[in-house]
């Protein structure tokens, strides 16, 4: 059997492991004093070309979108994000239990559109009962989308622009942000990233370690006392090494980049074997996540040899499979799919 | 000037104001322990059919949908509202202050379809990401709903019936409870209301109060401690009283649909006149509030003499501006608003 | 039988009632824009010395401390309290249901003293641990405090300026301000009240009103959007009216005062009596509140002619009964005391 | 240098790393639904003599302490805690920020009494106005305590029993459980801890962990929809693995154990130490840590060569200096202190 059912499913990259082993006896202080943190921290600015930003890590996505988001919000204030967004449908509902409401908008595959942002902040400003609605107070997109889009650079600084307009934090959802910057199809940097957001987060989670997601302030804007926030929500990790030696070793020698490139070349053939089959694309993603319509029948076949991830519903006799490519995905595991 | 700005303009009907004022020295315990409030809850138990019913008063709407959602919802559950629904919009995020998501649903005309609640929960149940979702834990409709329209009895029982077969507590919110069961076109009673529904509020606040919002659990459903859970939401009157001999009045000799159906005659004289205007209905509500499309120029002649509010753009020309009668319009308000 | 069960036996000053009526048919706006309630700020303000306070209405004690404790304080602050205080002991939880610790300190006598107060926060700055603390992030007591004592001026001085020292606001809750500031002992006055606080309230739920509290904001502290914020926590009153016209008659020809004089006087009355019986005080107030030891018997006696309230446990035969006088307490009252 | 700053120091057991190197390239589902993880539980379950226990998994000794609280309370309870428990100081208010009261009583050593916890409770049922304070809702407990004490067989069974006859879930924080239970001073066993408690929890992160706390409900009692309620807390980790394959490593041949003897074979060594030195104890603690005082002078020299922890400030002329060992700690570390 191989699996293709998410890019989550292996541990972490040889060399993060490697690290780990390395450093594991030596006495590190906790809490992210440690040296190793510190230098993944000024290994991330300089990726991001941003000396001045402000970098801490923490352990999952869910976790980061709720202490980023609750942490920078005002207490009379909402997050925009899309419908389809991470934090409107997929975390029990971990930004209102900080006491703050998604404001969902209908997003066009997976992607707010600028416009259609800026409708929504004057349709708020223009109404006279605003005062007793959730004031917009950041806006949440993801790089790459849940279902795999991507914003192209005209997009991304088209809805950076609506948020400088109005003075609202642009925060970008980079659980898989690697796949999303070495697609093919990507037209972003991250140094665009950290230029266009005002705080994202790089994933590491999805892209090579074994836990942890690396927060990245841009603009100075790291709420205060951050470290006791972190506490307060139970995210704050007494070995800060675990964190801080992984995304060490993923900004050293261009890691990060080289095994999401790896992803995405993996992704590519996988495509190719897609239509090969003949199988239906519902939508044809350039990141690591194609998603296609099967029948119970295909689905059955499929499942003797390979794991897959049933996304969702699509009619009554089809649904919609997840096949995910990552850093760990072998020629080999293609070729298992290909000969199903 | 006559205003027919919104449903609380006036202080309180004046035979409340007369009870308030003869009982106004007499020492009564505080916290709803007074015998004023244990009548007040006995004669809401009739007016209900439903000599089982637990009755406690709040002060006001917002108020009351927080306490009712949030000690009702489990932790892990959220509410389903239609997105016109009052908690989804005009509480200013006050459902997830509680820590709770508002599942927002299109609503038509301002209501929930008996057929998309059951679509979206079976789409919730049959996604197998679920657990990593808010769990459907209550549905919340209003009646009348905010634009004013109102469920037929077999719509009523249709959502009802949903309910029922996925064990979701059904809660109504009434803030203009009387204004639409003494509609004309209204084809249920308040025994339906307390049959159809697990727990529901009669409002008095927009119906003769002063202030004040009586909470029925119908079916020996009141959350446990309910008066602690109240107070930690500092949601409980010291002086009970105002509310309790509040709604003794306004349920004695039938004055709460009385003082209702008063406000429906006025709105149906307000509807004539508006038809003789030739002015546009945004839509023709069977209840006491009227949207009518208006031009910048019809608003400034109307505000010479009327106190009318904006209630939302309806495109580049027109507002949408709402005329509301209550119990306390009288026929000659009418009289200055037709003379406009 | 009387009561002196405590001090929201009664209904409302008759003056209060009689604007109410006098004003019941008027049409006003909502939300406390209605000129009553502009009227009343503006008579607060000149009351408390300080033309540029801020002045905002809330219904009742436990909501008005939640709503100022949680809008001024930061994401990584508690407020300290005595342990004996309100906000500590008799609010179900109000202020930690909204994400934050009360930091109790043990008082004395109900008070928090200025070198306790100090120690403490020297104390946690020194701690090398403290940002896996709660932050000191302001200071609340209560005047006169929870068992009826008082701070002299050079007290709430000293405490004002170890606040001011360590940039924490400090915040009074005068549920009983009135009783407080008239009392015999008192050597405060309400423009020192304001000039020492930076945030405070006038309670009238115990001081002649229906319900109502005025939350005074003395250095140009209100919270950013606070309307919102208040609306958030379901605290917003439709009829803002109703908050704004008796606290427009309280401030109207001193009757705030006068009526706290008042209860005062009947208090002092209450004293000679509890002394004549030979009753022993729990504590001597110098407040409205008395508490006195009972036994079983007494209180027997004492309960066939008079409603008190059982305070608490003294000892195994004995209960600290409260006998409180109000505005409302009648001579005769007293009588019927004196007589039992 | 050598460090006895802390427990978490080191890396993970090399076992451990090991372990995790060997299952590195497997592919497994996420969220705790892999084999080591379903392995790791059962072992547990058995080292507990309890095979009905449900066991989950989180990642830090906060983390868990809010998600067990928090979804074992109900609305209108509040936790128990001794006032130098790590819920009741060190976490940063991450209970409160659950909405829910720590009831912090004053404790012996760090430990809660029996008697003092019955009186706490019976005083709150004897109070007339407990229905506006906060109910006792469950015990918090450490073990070993926060400052290194241990509550002997016959002192947990008296706790324990309090529990039950006011039917309150009994919760221990184990976060450092191994060094309590091989201490050679305890009477008890984990099969006892399980029996005793309602729920606790097997602390990783100091007990050979990079990280990872085991929750164990002993009573069949784990809340409903437990993983949903942890997402909902941003706790739930996507590769499950990396705290499944740890607790199936430390619960194979005993190493749990086996590594928390060796840490308090090291702290017997380490008190000999202090007492040749002549060093002050502050609490002569049967666990691994201890705390002694210390001159600026003491602690600028043993700086030069040892790490330690500043625990508190002790007096004017002496700080509280914590030493700890660990499973990490190597007899050639103890020479060097032992040089100083």
């Amino acid at each position: 059997m191989v699996s293709f059912e998410c890019d989550y499913i292996a541990g972490a990259h040889p060399e993060i492991i490697r690290r780990l082993t390395e450093t594991n006896m030596e006495s590190l202080s906790g809490y992210g004093m440690d040296e190793y943190t510190v230098r993944a921290k000024e290994k991330i600015r300089r990726a991001c070309g941003c000396p001045d930003a402000q970098v801490e890590f923490l352990v999952g996505g869910t976790q980061t979108n709720a202490v980023v988001i609750s942490t920078m919000l005002r207490d009379w204030e909402g997050v925009i994000a899309s419908d389809s967004g991470h934090v409107s449908v997929h975390e029990s509902g971990a930004i209102e239990y900080t006491g703050h409401k998604v404001l969902e908008l209908p997003g066009t595959d997976g992607k707010l559109e600028a416009s259609a942002l800026r409708a929504f902040i004057e349709r708020f400003y223009s109404d006279v009962t605003h005062d007793h609605m959730v004031f917009p107070g950041m806006v949440y997109i993801s790089y790459p989308t849940e279902p795999g889009t991507l914003y192209s650079r005209s997009e991304l600084e088209a809805v950076s622009e609506v948020c400088r307009e109005f003075s609202l934090p642009l925060y970008i959802d980079g659980a898989r942000l690697g796949y999303g910057l070495m697609s093919r199809q990507s037209d972003l940097t991250l140094e665009d990233i950290a230029r266009l957001a005002d705080v994202f987060y790089i994933g590491g989670t999805k892209v090579g370690a074994l836990c942890g997601e690396a927060v990245v302030f841009t603009k100075g804007n790291m709420p205060a006392h951050f470290m006791t926030s972190v506490k307060k929500r139970g995210a704050l990790l007494a070995k800060g090494r675990l964190l801080g030696i992984q995304f060490d070793t993923l900004f050293t020698d261009d890691l990060y980049f080289r095994i999401s490139r790896h992803a995405i070349d993996m992704a590519e053939k996988l495509k190719e074997i897609i239509r090969e089959k003949g199988w239906e694309f519902y939508m044809d993603s350039p990141t690591n996540q194609q998603l296609v319509l099967m029948t119970e029948e295909q689905m059955e076949v499929l499942g003797k040899k390979v794991v897959f991830d049933r996304w969702g519903v699509y009619d009554e006799k089809r649904t919609i499979v997840r096949l995910a490519t990552s850093w760990s995905t072998r020629e080999e595991d293609l070729e298992v799919l290909r000969e199903v």
